[in-house]
């Protein structure tokens, strides 16, 4: 497998630490990601040397805050190559900007009867702002459900897409199974039909090349914090038209033109969606994260994590008891792997694991209504990243032995 | 004056610079402050060490994780003696705190003809919420007008808050002139009427105690960043009883209780109002900024700010051709002062300014109904912060000088 990637967990001193006497390994990726000693850097000098309050100011802290603040707006923009710098909207992160879109485009373009088309996969970050949409416009609110090998059923998605479809909100990847979701194909349906289409990249554009012009996706979220930023940072991407069509998310400094006692007008893109002191330090540490994978290079990024995937998973799925979720090909899965473990709670299994250093994630991942579709109520959850190493799937492997043991040994042998 | 807090500098790098070849003096704390180390540490031990995830994970990384975050909200919460740690919303900033109560709170509590209170000298992200809402229900919004002095006229707010007025929103100091407004007696009187009181506490808490419960605010909204703590992290607080009866802000993971495909419950307090993974680092340094005022005592910020004011006024006002807006008594004042110099722009101040090493704000400071009010179109704004000293008063003192003697050297001496 690719071991080009194996030398960088240097750049992560958090990773470099014992749990529970072990080596940490973490594999909560699709959670959090780490942060470099770059981004952390980056956040240290822009505090000790340019911290200030942008756009407003003339003095000299004020100016070179604003430039670093739109140095990483201009960084983003290239991050995913969006056509323009103001088509990038900072926000707090994919959560806030899905929100954005529901409470501004949703309010203002969908009416009674309308449909709205999600997949039965969404994070509840892309699920419940649509369909808290519907109730409010008594919209119709439909599904598209899933092949038996985890992924979207084309057929029906075709069925479900009609002229009545107002807006396709579909995740690029799934934060449960690792699916990867044909969102270029699923944006050229939805426009075929006069519908907008949005894209959750919260698990996509950390781990992928992603270019929203080849997309052609007409919105696209995603968050810092799972590609080595700041928390509480993320970027909202839009089409021009669309967001200079839709009224203001949040009112206050910055986003305004002229305000008067009893009106008021807004302000240009992008500042008219960046309402009061945005995370500036935030944006510019998501600046040094994708300066970070741009000098790896995506392309070697996914190459990395597909190969710990094509190492992992039949071994994995070869453990007697060990039950996967989402794709059994490899080439489909990003690294964000769902299993079970006989019928041990997965929380068992997570804190299990975690004696053994390995940081997995075990629940319903925010997403209840797959968990009831799939008729789970939780998996565990190992999502990998490039400073992972083959090293780490294999004390995945045999931590879940050595977890398995653990519970055999209490209960039934021949479970 | 107090020099108490002159040697605090050493925990602030950033001021040790020179800007235009002059050391800086930073007087634009109104519109962010700076961070000493000690909050710049704590960011960067919690990614070296503890960054996850938190509340949904079960491995050690992702208990600390919480744990912290947690232990923030508390220190938050006795920041301003909240009663519960429950009531201590964490945002991305106080912009974010208003718009949250008026969208929610404001959507489903005001009718056609109920009356908001908000006052003239409002901070954009304290006015346009609830112009903009006054605009969707058709409610009336009423304006608290100023005495000569800058201060609110507490005989005309007797007036306009009557059984009509619903909600009473209004700046616990003033950005612009520093004017500390009496938001105790403004809550009481709004509760003698049945309205509810939003206090806007960016320009307060910083500086002062707060003591959220002798106040008996119901909102009450502030920022991180003008506290030293980092930027993308706010503070809402609220009573109890009106956050649990309000809808959610945003939709997404962590602010549920169940979520099926077409309906879903919300979950309990703090969490309904935090969706998604918010700024935990973020909320960790500004528990450090907490720790930071607290180990100082807020009453010892205070009168440090106050002993600047009170030696810097009389000088100010003193030179010829210098205008000062607001409260001419030092001791209704904050550390902010709004000033102009002739008929200069306040740009070219600034800019000026700015040559001698002395970082001043110009401009309209997102109050422009208060500028209108004023007959002004912009000031000049000096404001102060624990770490400055009344060397940082003279060496502003001087650079107006010079400013006075640079412009009436190209233009009359007369002026």
């Amino acid at each position: 497998m690719a071991n080009t990637l194996s030398k960088l967990n240097q750049d992560f001193p958090i990773l470099n630490q014992t749990v529970n006497d072990e080596q940490l390994v973490y594999l909560d990726n699709a959670a959090t990601a780490q942060r470099p000693n770059q981004v952390i850097e980056a956040l240290t000098h822009f505090y000790q040397t340019d911290n200030a309050n942008v756009h407003r100011g003339v003095h000299t802290l004020a100016e070179r805050a604003t430039a670093d603040y739109e140095e990483a707006r201009r960084k983003l923009q290239a991050f995913i190559n969006a056509p323009e710098p103001e088509e990038v909207i900072f926000t707090k992160g994919c959560t806030d900007g899905l929100n954005l879109v529901a409470s501004t485009y949703g309010e203002a373009n969908i009416k009674a009867g309308d449909e709205i088309v999600i997949s039965i996969m969404e994070h509840h970050s892309n699920l419940i702002p649509w369909q808290q949409l519907a109730i409010r416009k008594h919209a119709t609110l439909k599904y598209i459900h899933l092949t038996d090998d985890g992924e979207l059923d084309l057929d029906e998605t075709a069925q479900l897409i009609t002229d009545k479809t107002k807006i396709v909100a579909v995740a690029h990847a799934s934060n449960v199974m690792g699916t990867v979701n044909p969102v270029k194909q699923l944006a050229a349906l939805a426009h075929q039909h006069g519908a907008i289409f949005v894209g959750d990249g919260a698990q996509s554009v950390p781990h992928m090349k992603v270019d929203v012009q080849d997309l052609d996706v007409d919105f696209y979220a995603f968050s810092g914090h799972k590609m080595m930023g700041p928390t509480g940072i993320g970027v909202l991407y839009g089409k021009r038209e669309l967001l200079e069509a839709m009224p203001p998310y949040q009112f206050g400094g910055e986003m305004i033109g002229f305000v008067h006692q009893f009106d008021s007008t807004w302000a240009e893109l992008p500042y008219k969606f960046e309402a009061g002191t945005q995370n500036i330090a935030g944006a510019v540490g998501l600046g040094a994260a994708a300066d970070y994978l741009t000098n790896i290079g995506m392309d070697q990024v996914q190459a990395h994590e597909q190969a710990i995937v094509n190492y992992l998973l039949p071994k994995l799925e070869a453990i007697d008891g060990v039950t996967v979720y989402g794709p059994q090909d490899p080439a489909k899965h990003t690294g964000v792997i769902a299993f079970n473990l006989n019928d041990l709670h997965p929380h068992d299994v997570a804190t299990a694991l975690d004696m053994e250093g390995v940081a997995v994630r075990a629940g319903h991942h925010c997403a209840q209504p797959l968990m009831e579709y799939l008729g789970l109520t939780a998996t565990a959850r190992a999502s990998f990243y490039l400073y992972n190493t083959q090293a780490d799937a294999d004390r995945l492997l045999e931590a879940l032995q050595e977890t398995k043991e653990f519970f055999n040994h209490g209960t039934s042998e021949t479970k």
